[in-house]
């Protein structure tokens, strides 16, 4: 579908439940956050599906729009889900009866009854952005969740995926709303046990493929080491990112004993979707992901296999 | 001068030679360079000052440019440069001729016969932009250095200085030229020795009053103990910025024995200009710098004062 029929098929809906992703992010909060504030100011009923892994940073976003136990839903929306099998436990109910999905995923499983996919969209917020123009005037309280969406999937406009579309519209939500609270929150500050456990990844990195490869590990141990929440290792996949002379960054958290995130972020070279993908996880070519059973050192094994098969292909 | 009236007064100009800033940033850098570009498209003979303290960061930027020793220029123009203190030691000859200056600092000392001063642009980029739309057709080559101007000094459009106007300049850029390698490049690649210093640095740092002063350092022997070079300790000052639950974040550089350059970050509660010119220093609000003859000991308790003082007042 494209944005004017999004706006027209969400017209037509009332009563309605929007789910968030697992682990969620700026982009999948502020997007459904942003869409449910839209289709309340058009009269409609609307809420999020509470997200239990929702962190300190994104709860404020979320926190006016989640559904009571009471609410029950007659239409169903998902915002940056690529796949049924990224909803929550809570929302896993709801997999078949997704009405309607606004994503940027190029890997999306086409899951739900209607699709609204733009892959060269930065963030599934630019979509959302462009459907809402369709149906109710922009105000503060839609612009600043918004702003949060894009902003965090670009990291700030710094990632390859930022257009000039994407500057434009945060040129329009920044006349609608102060965001320097925001970016200073977001991305200018960093806890000091972040900062510690950074100094430590950084010591303990990994280089691979002639340099051109960096591993880094975030064991539960390091968590317990120094008693890191949620909030302190959000986006901590971004640092491999950064060493210079590579272009394929791979971190790689333990969830649980047995259970390995695997994030990676790669440069032209390599295609991180595709590698992800030959372990049962997806994403964008320059930002992807996947979850698997087995302990750090076979993760490490597995991404770095899939890596260089990517990277011969 | 507004932004008509010193496009008009370079229309009048020729043999124009441009200056840069000491410790030469992306902004004097880009700024410098765009304008060139512009003159040089309006038929008209432009070149930059050598600025011996560039660095390979911004050296390709500038490049094209450098005035041959042969070049005996007619009219002289300074951007981004706020006070003649400023200038590098061979410009200083120069330091009285100054014709026009482009700049964004309210600190500007208004040295200059003309000033076009902005000081709610984000970057003296932004105001070139303004001047050049006015002479002359903006190109890829006209784009890149002005988008690295403009993005360096907003931190990648994460400072607060950041406005709607600064991104609708970048959307107008980078509908231009592709700034996904210059955004890898400057804002997403750390070198191995600068992510070994900044651990160190966070490792030493120190906090003031009631944790919300920290004050990060880089002393010599630090330099030399990594066999640092300039381009691994740019903008290392924005790493104490980054500490949670701090507004003030306080970086000392040894640039040599007894010479130390101070820079401020700081948020609302602190003004960082007010607390650099009263060493001697100066900059924006929320960005200031200084450089003092002493220890760095007695450089720390210079600034712990001097901002002590301001947030006093």
């Amino acid at each position: 579908m494209n944005i004017s029929e999004t706006a027209a098929f969400l017209k037509t809906m009332d009563r309605v439940l929007i789910l968030t992703h697992v682990r969620p992010d700026g982009d999948t909060v502020g997007s459904a956050a942003a869409l449910c504030r839209a289709l309340r100011d058009l009269g409609k009923e609307a809420y999020l599906l509470y997200n239990p892994e929702i962190t300190a940073t994104y709860a404020p976003y979320a926190a006016p729009y989640w559904a009571p136990e009471s609410f029950t839903p007659s239409h169903i929306v998902a915002v940056d889900v690529a796949t049924p099998g990224l909803l929550p436990e809570n929302a896993k109910v709801y997999a078949d009866a997704v009405e309607l999905c606004i994503d940027h995923h190029p890997s999306n499983s086409d899951y739900a009854a209607r699709t609204c996919l733009d892959a060269t969209a930065a963030a599934a917020g630019e979509i959302v952005c462009a459907v809402i123009r369709e149906l109710t005037p922009l105000t503060p309280a839609i612009a600043l969740p918004l702003y949060v969406a894009i902003a965090t999937d670009c990291g700030c406009f710094q990632y390859a995926n930022t257009t000039a579309n994407t500057h434009r519209i945060a040129a329009e939500l920044m006349a609608l709303v102060d965001v320097s609270a925001v970016n200073k929150a977001l991305f200018r500050t960093k806890s000091r046990v972040r900062l510690a456990m950074e100094s430590r990844m950084v010591a303990d990195m990994e280089l691979y493929d002639n340099d051109r490869v960096v591993v880094m590990q975030i064991p539960l141990s390091l968590r317990q080491e120094f008693h890191a929440t949620e909030a302190d290792i959000e986006e901590l996949s971004s640092l491999a990112a950064l060493v210079e002379g590579t272009d394929c960054g791979i971190t790689l958290r333990e969830l649980k004993p047995g259970t390995v995130k695997i994030s990676v972020r790669s440069g032209p070279r390599v295609d991180a979707c595709a590698a992800c993908a030959m372990l049962g996880g997806g994403g964008h070519r320059a930002a992807a992901g996947a979850t698997v059973e087995g302990t750090m050192a076979q993760a490490k094994a597995a991404i770095l296999d899939a890596v260089a098969h990517v990277t011969e292909a």
